[in-house]
């Protein structure tokens, strides 16, 4: 029966996520002219980055946060892809970061200067550090079941911290990139920025969704029974 | 006993205000050029913004939102300085807020079109909002007792989320900020760059452990008595 409090957040996560999706296409390709990774047009090998940071990065990492809690499966499946759908997020968002890199070096471009470089790399790099953490304690070959019970509160907080990192810093590029359009006539109070700011603004319901559906009562009910590590 | 585990991040959260606070001053001030409320060089205006949001309203929001948990005092005194401490927050951020307004008018430049404006309207709109509702639900003339027990939890979670908004949007007002300042042949990797790059790591590493000092465990414990209500 607790389990029933969880599932209208993650409903209302799942439906933000197809807009967000939705939103940061219709940007990329109707806006921007799509998506490219090789390309004479180095503004096309830009767009893989949001795209593939929000579909790949948030969206995913947000599902894979939810599917631990909401799944109608046994513990040890829903551990499994838990991991594998942290993994997946993980090598796209090294992928779209990559993206970004290969889009400045061909346009001679600085690295490195920005904070939406530095958040995004220490949100990658926090993200990558928790999986392991996570892999060896949880899953293979795992600590004590004691270590466990007192581990899962840290490793729900920090997962939660990095995931809010990863929301924050989105927002960070959706700004960065408008900012930077406008400095060449972009219409300020025009259809695409409108389109930018209301993507973000998604988003962010999307990582407050998603957070919530972690925090609904029956997660603290469960974390303090073993079953649930 | 409970207690003794807040602490540890109450103090780390004072430090880092302390730092947050020195660090923008140290930009506004030495970098900037001081603050003023009317001139005619318009940054001076601008200047009120940065320092007033950081040290007004996010530092002065976290003190409100830590006062009514770590203050070794009654439960109905701590309440009064959790909301009168918030009520200053409010007036600070409004104040800066209006600043930022101030210095847009005096300088011909457009209102209201990016996210960090948007995402700060809505933020101070909603601790507003909070802050009625708790007041009234919680202060005077306070709900029932069984009403207060549920609309505690979603008080805490609802503030957090705003808090986290605010810290979020002081990220995208850095990064503004200086990608409006590298228009005109600022040092991208200069000293002034970093200075305000390690502020807004500090704000965020701020944030993090005001929210943590939030859910440290004797929180969970106090709010399952009616005590904490």
């Amino acid at each position: 029966m607790e389990k029933a409090r969880v599932e209208p957040f993650t409903f209302v996560s799942h439906a933000l996520a197809a807009a967000s999706a939705t939103l940061v296409l219709v940007w990329c390709i109707h806006f921007r002219g799509g998506l490219a990774y090789e390309a004479t047009d180095k503004s096309l090998i830009f767009n893989i980055h949001p795209v593939v940071m929000v579909i790949g990065f948030i969206i995913m990492g947000g599902e894979a946060i939810m599917s631990y809690r909401s799944l109608p499966l046994r513990k040890d499946a829903k551990k499994r892809i838990h991991l594998i759908l942290h993994a997946i997020a993980l090598a796209l968002g090294a992928f779209g970061i990559h993206a970004a890199f290969k889009f400045h070096n061909e346009s001679g471009i600085d690295n490195l200067y920005s904070l939406h470089s530095w958040v995004g790399l220490g949100t990658i790099s926090l993200y990558g550090l928790q999986w392991i953490i996570g892999f060896f304690t949880f899953f293979y070959p795992g600590a004590a079941d004691t270590v466990k019970r007192s581990a899962i509160r840290w490793h729900a907080l920090f997962g939660i911290f990095v995931f809010i990192l990863a929301v924050g810093n989105a927002q960070l590029g959706f700004l960065e990139k408008l900012t930077f359009l406008e400095r060449t006539g972009f219409d300020k109070y025009g259809s695409e920025a409108l389109l930018v700011n209301f993507t973000a603004l998604v988003v962010i319901l999307l990582g407050a969704s998603v957070v919530i559906s972690t925090l609904a009562p029956s997660n603290i009910e469960e974390t303090k029974k073993s079953s649930a590590i």
